[in-house]
């Protein structure tokens, strides 16, 4: 059945909830205003919008209906947005009230409504904003409401212009608020922005990506615009889960466990910080003023399958992806006899950690533990970054003071695959400054290498004897001197300068090279599980290693470039010579195809070795 | 420096934390009883227990001092756990009081204590203890305790009897609750226990201990063992949550976010569900009674580093690990030419997700959502759980649903490395019955190419000549009838039955060999990241296919065993063969050698491209 899409088991289950609470038949539509009293009690729709962008829905899911309540979250983060926490705090109150959504609830000292999620407090919130841009302000509201839905959203006159000849009591609210100066002028503008606010139409699906914009620390997971700052969402989803559902704080959030706000006209929206963003609509509300169906949606996602703030799982050290001793993880540059045998003592004197996910405060305790547990033996830190999504403000200084101090230890720590993070480029990131950062997890394990061999092996002079390609050092070490004689005397020199193609796919095998110096990268184009292809390097070569040997061998067209990455020159046997030689000299073409065969079977254990230790992860 | 540890900056931020507050001189030590009053106010002690069993301390944290309040979440644990949710819904409310520690607080209609935070409910919650078991109350609390401290703990003597004379307050909130019939017997009891309770002597340690317990779902990290129930622990986090610290419910959570409980000894506990518990003691206590420096340290995490229930960051898709095509990954069978000719276009049929973490409610959506993108041409799914951490109860049901439904549409599904996660042995898993479980993912792929080549190959007797080492589909295809034919007349047949060891770690490499019929493995222990070593297979060997050639040529010892999985025979070519082919025949030799370069080569090349893959994870 190839057409048809997979069942998906979340929008199942959207299914079963939608159908066992469509039958519920409590509550009563709001009638303050004849146009709420036109809500058909039957609608009901359920959408969950998630961090990762996707969209779950059921029902009514579509139909538009004024936003009412639900503004008022979003009214007091553009209030903090457009002027100061500080300011914010000498007008309202983050208090929870305990009495009903329209309570007057003023601190009777000073006036200040006890929170932004009852009226008086979403009034002085507007109020606020009307203040910093009177003539602007309307527009300023529909933009920023806009970016939180994804879409552009219209104020339903009927309803604003029915609150508006209605409001008295929030219009005696919005006076009282001007007597204690809270509101300081004519509160008429303010409360005119409080009525359009409440009337802006939305759907539940808008209510779901606004809800999954709350869930992302104020980004939108569906467009990217970050309409709210981190800091302004969480004091919002706390409000939300301590003043957000019931006259009685802190009920809600024992039962529930979910940060939720609600509408009068039927809307419901719940905010799985980090993950989900919940929406409902279901006109007909109960005695609080909650939608009967919304309050129950949200309490079987609760007790059915474990959506709690409280409900959380223990992720055992789920920052660290891997780590793993160097001996278990060679660079792809192959390494002559000569420095395998240096390195052989040393390479677990290197490790490689990759860590992965967002390094918020328990991401960074786990890896100072990792960081912490090192055998003293450790000199050189590999420390892959290519699986971090996030690495937050308050605790990438901590990031940074736990590998300063390990390099004031003595470590040397080599970055991999931090382009994606930003924090390494930041200012304040006083490690950067210190530290190499490499683009590939391979340039890394092979600069940790040459570090080992700085350290444990005399400089090499890359053009003496010892490193010539012909020498007792190189592939052709188990020749006898004769036969690498017979051998030279048939090859050419060549030389080639940085970046010159030595191999070109497609080519003709016909020829063997033999590094005399230099270094010579093979690349290939590799397509990944993101379907991307990535050039990449499957091996390098210095003096005294062979390659083109296999499609000489075969006599198949070469599969892959082959590059000189710095100055360099190779022997060259040519097949013509090779097939003279077979000739007048078989025994040399035998000890030169044992020496390949040895050659490429040593490569080819090191290389299964090592890719069954990376399956193990 | 290898003797000096690593530097840990969790560490150097709780001696920041502990410098910055231990100046602090506001609040008053408790004097109600005078063993309180002899505290030391200038005693502090912080420490961070983590999930991951990990303990950071500073101060005075090995000194006793009585739990007090704090011992109230865990009583009501205790009630909950000794009897029933609903008969302990009877006897106390959940709701947020809004009152001081020791109000009286109960319902004016059913007397019910307002929640199990205030005397009243913990007197209440005693009571019930006690009723179930009169003469074992104590020593179950002191068995519990130590569950959940890791340690022993016993009571402070001196304080029990002190506050047992004193509580007069204590004992006409026990009357009235046996007035009101919530304590069904005689209160004394109950009184005693409460007071006992209270004066369990703890240190900063033990209390960080029990905050990690309840920050793992009732699993102490340090022990193992599982002193509460996942369910109960939710249910005591909400509480703590919403009636732990302050007299206005819903502050505390507002302003830090962190579900906590003090007792007027000077102790703080608090949780970061899934992550961290916190502990702090230092007597001074504010007007609320909580401690002035475990507040200061509270809100100081939760501002400063960012601790707080609303502070949760996206993991994008942290569930899904790697996901990739079939043709990305091959098992470690090395398959014939013409195998490989007939799994090439069909390998994309495959699909391997590798799932980490917890599979809660949002893992299941990501795994749903990857499972819903996958190409309608995906025949078989490979789901790798070596990573997956913990699939809860509430959420185990959806991933057999999504997994029945898969299945339903045609999907093959091959678990792999489900070994840790005993959901796939529980009797409610009904995808269980139905799919096929690996110990290992390179057996889940080649069982995934044993599907893909029944499906698109007819079957091959492997007895048959098309399958015989020695024919064109072997090795040794490039060679002429007649080379072929002077080899085998120098090599001889030998059967092996299933388990028999062809090659010997240690041996001398004296024969290669062809396969006739069977499959033969080679493997290897390997030492992965986790220290341990892991008999793991490099590579299986089926008919045509040729295995010991690199020690043969090479004149080394063997490095692996080689051992017949199933009944098989071989081709063998002994060295003395191969030196007499060598002088005779040199033409031969020469086309063997090439042959089998080609044949390293190949193999070389898929598994530098495997690798090169592999690290791009």
């Amino acid at each position: 059945m190839p057409d048809q899409p997979h069942a998906n088991v979340i929008q199942e289950l959207l299914g079963e909830l939608h159908a066992s609470f469509s039958g519920v038949r409590e509550g009563r539509v709001a009638d303050y205003i004849p146009e709420l009293a036109k809500a058909c009690p039957d609608d009901f729709g359920i959408v969950i919008a998630t961090s990762g962008g996707r969209i779950y829905e059921i029902g009514d899911t579509r139909k538009e209906f004024t936003i009412q309540s639900i503004s008022k979250p979003f009214i007091y983060a553009l209030a903090l947005k457009t002027l100061s926490f500080d300011f914010m705090a000498s007008k309202i109150d983050v208090e929870p009230s305990g009495e009903a959504f329209n309570a007057i609830s003023l601190d009777p000292d000073s006036g200040k409504p006890r929170n932004p999620m009852i009226n008086a407090g979403a009034i002085a919130a507007s109020a606020q904003i009307c203040d910093a841009d009177p003539s602007g302000a309307v527009d300023l509201l529909l933009d920023y409401f806009a970016e939180l839905a994804g879409r552009r959203l219209s104020i339903h006159e009927a309803v604003y212009r029915s609150e508006k000849e209605t409001g008295h009591r929030n219009r005696a609210i919005g006076h009282l608020l001007r007597n204690f100066n809270i509101i300081e002028s004519d509160p008429e503008p303010a409360l005119d922005l409080y009525f359009r606010q409440c009337a802006i139409g939305v759907t539940c699906r808008d209510l779901a990506v606004m809800a999954a914009t709350l869930a992302c620390q104020g980004r939108n997971p569906f467009t990217g615009g970050q309409p709210l700052s981190h800091d302004i969402t969480v004091r919002v989803l706390a409000l939300m889960g301590t003043c957000g559902m019931y006259d009685f704080a802190g009920q809600w959030l024992h039962d529930v466990g979910i940060p939720a706000k609600s509408g009068v006209a039927g809307g419901v929206l719940a905010v799985i910080p980090g993950r989900l963003g919940i929406a409902t609509y279901s006109p007909p509300l109960d005695n609080f003023g909650n939608s009967v169906r919304g309050v129950a949606v949200c309490r079987q996602l609760s007790a059915g399958v474990g959506l709690s703030l409280f409900n959380q799982y223990f992720q055992a050290d789920a920052t660290i992806r891997r780590s793993y001793h160097g001996s278990q993880r060679k660079s792809r540059r192959w390494r002559s006899e000569r420095e395998l045998e240096i390195l052989a003592p040393h390479r677990d004197e290197v490790r490689i950690i990759h860590v992965q996910g967002v390094l918020d405060f328990g991401g960074i305790e786990q890896l100072a533990a990792e960081l912490v547990r090192l055998s003293g033996d450790v000199r050189v830190l590999i420390l892959d970054l290519a699986h971090v999504t996030e690495c937050p403000m308050e605790s990438s200084g901590l990031l940074d003071r736990q590998l300063c101090a390990l390099e004031d230890q003595g470590v040397e720590i080599l970055l991999s695959r931090a382009g994606r993070l930003p924090l390494v480029t930041r200012s304040d990131w006083t490690i950067s400054d210190r530290i190499d950062a490499y683009a590939h997890l391979d340039s890394a394990l092979e600069a940790a290498e040459n570090l080992l061999l700085s350290w444990y092996a005399p400089v090499v002079d890359a053009e003496n004897g010892a490193a010539d390609g012909l020498t007792e050092q190189g592939v052709l070490a188990a020749l006898s001197e004769e036969h690498r004689r017979i051998l030279v005397d048939r090859m050419v020199r060549r030389s080639f300068a940085a970046g010159d193609v030595v191999i070109r796919r497609g080519d003709p095998g016909d020829e063997l090279f033999l590094v005399r110096s230099g270094s010579f990268d093979i690349a290939l184009d590799i397509r990944t599980g993101d379907g991307l292809s990535h050039s990449t390097r499957l091996a390098t070569f210095g003096p005294g290693l062979c390659f083109g040997e296999i499609g000489f061998v075969a006599q198949t067209p070469r599969t892959a470039d082959i590059t000189a990455t710095q100055p360099g020159a190779c022997w060259v046997l040519h097949r013509d010579a090779f097939e003279e030689l077979s000739a007048s000299h078989p025994d040399v073409v035998i000890a030169l195809l044992k020496a390949l065969t040895c050659d490429i079977g040593a490569k080819l254990s090191q290389t299964s070795v090592q890719l069954t230790l990376m399956e193990h992860y």
